[in-house]
C-alpha cells in the first residue's frame, strides 16, 4: 500500500438531505480530549443530553436517550423493542423511509399491514381508518418528515385513530426534529427516533429516541427477547437511566460532546425562533426557484421547510448539474431516491444550513450551471 | 429545565479498559468541517480507511469495512450475518465478551454449544476438540483479547481445528487490534470485529470488521434475511465496496475522519514497533506493581500487554481507591466485571495510553492512595 497523506477535504456548502453544516462550537466541543464512558463527569454529560433532548422533543418521557448509531439504528431500536414475531404492525409508506420501516418490521417477524400514499403526498386519514378497522395492531408507524419526498405528514389525527385502535404510535422524526414543530407528549407519540445530522446540526452517528410509559409497558411485557442485543432497551436503559448506570457498551464519547453543544445552540436560539428561521429560508428558496421556473414536487401545505424536493426541469441533466455545483461552487444538493432518481433534487435547509446566504449562493450557482 | 452551561471536563489520564487517550492529530482531524457521506471526497476517505484497516489487520479481504457503531455492534454484525435459525455455533467463553457472543448467537436462533474456561485462563485446545467432535457447526467464535480478564487467547491451533470441522472461524479482536500481533489471513480468520477506542486510539463509536471469501459465501447462500437491517452486510457492502457506492445509511463522517488519522499514526509507527511498545510498557507496569506486592490474575504467558488485570490486595477498598485516583490524580483505571467486581482492577495501556510516563504516574499515585 502506498503512503496515505494527511486528509485534505474541500470546504463544502452542505445543502443536501444531511449531513447539514455544523457550528464551529460543535466541532470544538467534539475535539475535547476524551474522558471515560463511565466517568461521573461523562454520566453528567449524558444527563445534560437527556434533559435537552426531552426539552427539544417537548416530552417528559423518562426513557429519552441516544442510540449509539445513526438514525436507521434508531428506527430499528423502536421496532425491534416493540414488535415480537406474529404481532401486527400497520406501517404507513409514502417514501423510502416508510418502506425501510416495513422491511425492518418484517425482519422482526411482524405481520405488516401497509398503508401507502403516492410519493410526494401524505398518508390519507381515511386509508389509516380503513387499515385499523376491525384490527388491533401492536403499533402504527409513520414518517413525520419524509426525506425522500419532502412531505410533512400531519400526525395528530392519525395519533388519535391509533390510540383508539389500542396501538402504539411510532414516529420517524429524523428530518423534522429541531426544524419544525414536534410535540411528543401533546401528540401522543409512544416511540420516536431521530438523527443528529439534520436540523440539530451535529455530526451524523447518533439517534435520539424517546419511549412513552405505554411503550415501556409493552417492552416490559415481552414474551421473547429483543432480537438485537446491541439495541435491546431492557439493557440499554440501565446505562442511561438505571440507579447504577450499568455498563452496556462503550458510548461514543466525542459524538456525545458534539451533540451536547448542538443542543445548547438549539435552546439558545429557542425552538419557536428556530422553526420560524427554517420556514423563512424555505420561502426565500421557494421564491427564487419559482422565479427560475423550477417546480416543487409537493403541494405547498404539506411541504417540509428543511427538505425541498423539486422536479428537475425538462432537458436538464441531473448528474451533470450536481457535479458542476459541487466542483465549481462546492455546493452539495441531493439527488432523488428510488423512483425519483434523475427526476428530483432534494435541497436541504437544515439547522446551520438553513441560512439566507446559503439560499442566495445556491440560487446564483444553479442559474450558472443549469 | 435550568440553563445548561458550557461543557467543562477534567483532563483525565485514561488507563482503563477503553476509551484510551487520543492523539491531538486525531482530535484535530475529527474537528474538520463535514462533507457529505456520498461526496466523492468522502468515498475517498472510506477507501483510505479500508486500505489502512486491511494493512493493520494483515488481510487482503476485499470485504473489510467499518460498522457505524461501537464494537458490540461489530460483534452483532459478524454473528447475525453468518448465523441463521437452527445453525450450530460453538462459542468459546472465558469472560464477559464470550458470554455476550453466546447471548447474541442465541438471539439469532442458533443452537449454541459453549466451550468454557475459568475466567483468567485461556480456552483449552482439548476442550475445543471435544466440542467439535462429531459436529459440523456453522461457526466457532472466540475472543482473542478478553478485556474482562486480561487473557490473550492463542488462536492458530483453534483455527486449524475449526477449519477441519468445516466451520467459519470468528474472532473478537476489540482489544488486541493495533496493540498485539493479529494476522487475519495467516491465521485463517473468517470474520473479525474490533473497536476504535482501544489500541487504535480513536474515539469510541466505530467497529472495523473483515470477512473472508468463505464467510461471504455463507452470507450469500443464506436462506433467510439477516435479522438486522442496519447491520445487513448484503446491503452495507454496496456502500463500502459496490461499483455504485449505494446509499445505505448516513455514515458518521467526523468519526471516520478521526479513524483515518489514527490509522495513519499506527502505520507511521509501524505495527512491529507498536507491538513492542505495548510489551515494553506492560513490563514496566508489571515490575512496578510486583514491587508493590500486587499480583496479576493471569499466568505470564497468556497476559495481554494492553489490559492488565490484577488482584486487588486484601483489605484494599476497590471503589475508594479508584475514586481517589480519579479525584486526586485524574487517573482512570477500570474495575472488575461480573464475578470480578470488587476483586480485580483492569489497567489499560492501549495505543496513546501505552506510555512510560503514564505507567510512572499511575504507580506513584497508586502508592499514595492505597
Amino acid at each position: 500500500m502506498g503512503k496515505i497523506d494527511e486528509m485534505k477535504t474541500s470546504t463544502r456548502v452542505l445543502m443536501g438531505p444531511g449531513p447539514s453544516e455544523v457550528h464551529p462550537r460543535v466541532l470544538r466541543a467534539m475535539a475535547t480530549p476524551l474522558i471515560g464512558h463511565l466517568d461521573p463527569e461523562f454520566l453528567g454529560v449524558m444527563d445534560d443530553i437527556k434533559a435537552m433532548t426531552q426539552e427539544t422533543l417537548q416530552t417528559k418521557n423518562p426513557l429519552t436517550f441516544v442510540v449509539s448509531a445513526p438514525g436507521s439504528a434508531g428506527m430499528e431500536t423502536c421496532l425491534v423493542n416493540l414488535l415480537e414475531p406474529g404481532d401486527e404492525a400497520v406501517i404507513c409508506i409514502h417514501g423510502v423511509f416508510g418502506n425501510r420501516m416495513a422491511e425492518i418490521a418484517e425482519r422482526c417477524g411482524a405481520k405488516v399491514i401497509k398503508v401507502e400514499a403516492e410519493w410526494g403526498t401524505p398518508i390519507k386519514i381515511e386509508d389509516v381508518e380503513r387499515a385499523l378497522k376491525n384490527r388491533s395492531p401492536k403499533v402504527l408507524a409513520i414518517v413525520h418528515a419524509e426525506t425522500s419526498t419532502g412531505v410533512l405528514q400531519p400526525l395528530e389525527e392519525i395519533s388519535r385513530l391509533t390510540k383508539a385502535a389500542g396501538a402504539l404510535f411510532v414516529v420517524d422524526a429524523v428530518t423534522s426534529y429541531c426544524g419544525a414543530e414536534l410535540k411528543v407528549d401533546e401528540w401522543g407519540i409512544d416511540a420516536l427516533y431521530s438523527g443528529t445530522q439534520k436540523c440539530l446540526s451535529a455530526p451524523p452517528g447518533l439517534s435520539p429516541v424517546t419511549f412513552s410509559q405505554a411503550a415501556i409497558d409493552v417492552l416490559e411485557s415481552r414474551k421473547t427477547k429483543v432480537q438485537s442485543w446491541f439495541l435491546d432497551l431492557t439493557l440499554v436503559k440501565n446505562y442511561w437511566a438505571g440507579a447504577k448506570r450499568a455498563y452496556h457498551h462503550t458510548a461514543p464519547v466525542s459524538a456525545m460532546y458534539a451533540m451536547r453543544e448542538a443542543l445548547r445552540i438549539v435552546l439558545e436560539e429557542g425552538l419557536a425562533d428556530r422553526f420560524k428561521r427554517h420556514q423563512r429560508n424555505y420561502e426565500l428558496l421557494r421564491d427564487g426557484l419559482e422565479n427560475m421556473g423550477i417546480k416543487y414536487l409537493v403541494e405547498e401545505k404539506y411541504r417540509l421547510p428543511m427538505l425541498n424536493a423539486v422536479r428537475i426541469p425538462e432537458g436538464v441533466d441531473d448528474t451533470d448539474v450536481r457535479k458542476r455545483l459541487l466542483e465549481k461552487y462546492n455546493i452539495e444538493i441531493g439527488g432523488g431516491l428510488g423512483p425519483f432518481a434523475g427526476k428530483v433534487w432534494r435541497i436541504g435547509l437544515m439547522g446551520e444550513s438553513s441560512d439566507a446566504n446559503h439560499v442566495n449562493m445556491l440560487l446564483a450557482a444553479l442559474k450558472d450551471v443549469m
